[in-house]
């Protein structure tokens, strides 16, 4: 399932919303970890917050891939995760859109 | 340089300037994080902070070494760098405390 055909304007289209799902979930983890600053309890409770952006960062570079190839993949589990709505789709072609959402609805099974 | 003769009274000393040190690191690096965080502007500042907590706790890791053998020398690093005071030291023999002023120095230099 690649779709190698994007026009220029799904191109623009795919760049904001693979932008805006970015900037969600970096706001996300910003937040966890402002929470997690205000809840400092024991001398070993700043370690976990880097351990826990360690993750984040690891699970976020892997996933972010901005490559044609993969993109309707990247999608597909940003739906699924939250990080997109279809909405922010609207505009790819019809078959594109159906491709994130069945890819969605697998990583839901 | 190394100090074996540790009296239990010694000990007691050490442990608390030793811990009392790590927590006012710690507090300066909770603090810069803090601050940071209030900071936020491009999309890579939360990774800046990332990589502020990884170079920090590298640097706490290799520091921080309880053992009688290092202990003086560990002091001297933490008296030059400002965590202890002399005052957190009263109480060890008068060599031990040479000792420390002694490294303290050598690292000013």
């Amino acid at each position: 399932m690649e779709f190698d055909n994007w026009s220029k304007s799904e191109k623009g289209i795919a760049r904001r919303a693979f932008d805006a799902a970015y900037a969600r979930e970096c706001k996300a983890i910003e937040n966890e970890v402002r929470k997690r600053m205000g809840n400092l309890r024991e001398k070993n409770d700043l370690w976990k917050i880097h351990d826990y952006l360690s993750q984040q960062r690891r699970d976020i570079d892997r996933k972010y891939d901005y490559r044609y190839g993969v993109l309707i993949h990247v999608f597909g589990v940003l739906l699924y995760q939250g990080w997109i709505t279809i909405e922010d789709l609207s505009g790819l072609s019809e078959e594109k859109i159906e491709a994130v959402r069945r890819l969605a609805r697998m990583w839901a099974e």
